[in-house]
């Protein structure tokens, strides 16, 4: 698989990306976030998610409080350079209403 | 599962919702796209996926020059209802590289 380095990312106009977050066991898609740079390089250090929060605009760390941080097991991009997947082993539920996953409802 | 009207759904300020796009059958994830209010009543109507391309500012029937077109099985929605997950069964590959899906590179 061809590697790519952070300098090559491309970031939006707000300095963000957007990463969906899927179970690397199950293949559930649990949740989507955004990361800045500061938050992709603490994602690939600590092998732990760490996302950009828009609506609080701060750091944060998946888990720090609830307990249910994400063990990264590989971040992988897209064609485009400028969405990411990252493939996790996750210690609960990934979804602040307590659902494993965010997705839990559909469209009429 | 609750389903949701597409009232309830929030664009961005642009008036785009990001789409993930997800083999409903491998879990693959194959691609993210984004939909506007339009290109996303396309998609429930015809079963088939529109997205908005933000590159060409147009509207986009994924397939329709390449015949890779994707059967929607079912829409998600997520917790903040400003994600799609969208579960298709894709009629060939999703990526314009011909990579089955676009997610075919790592980080170092």
């Amino acid at each position: 698989m061809e590697t790519l380095e952070i300098q090559s990312l491309r970031f939006d106009t707000n300095g963000l990306i957007p990463a969906i977050v899927q179970d690397a066991d199950t293949n559930q898609v649990l949740m989507m976030g955004y990361m800045n740079l500061q938050s992709l390089q603490l994602t690939l250090e600590t092998k732990e998610t760490y996302f950009w929060s828009r609506s609080r605009k701060e750091l944060w760390h998946k888990g720090a409080t609830s307990g249910n941080i994400q063990k990264v097991v590989e971040v992988r991009v897209d064609c485009d350079a400028d969405t990411l997947l990252i493939l996790v082993h996750p210690q609960g539920p990934a979804c602040h209403t307590g659902e494993q996953g965010c997705f839990y409802r559909n469209m009429a």
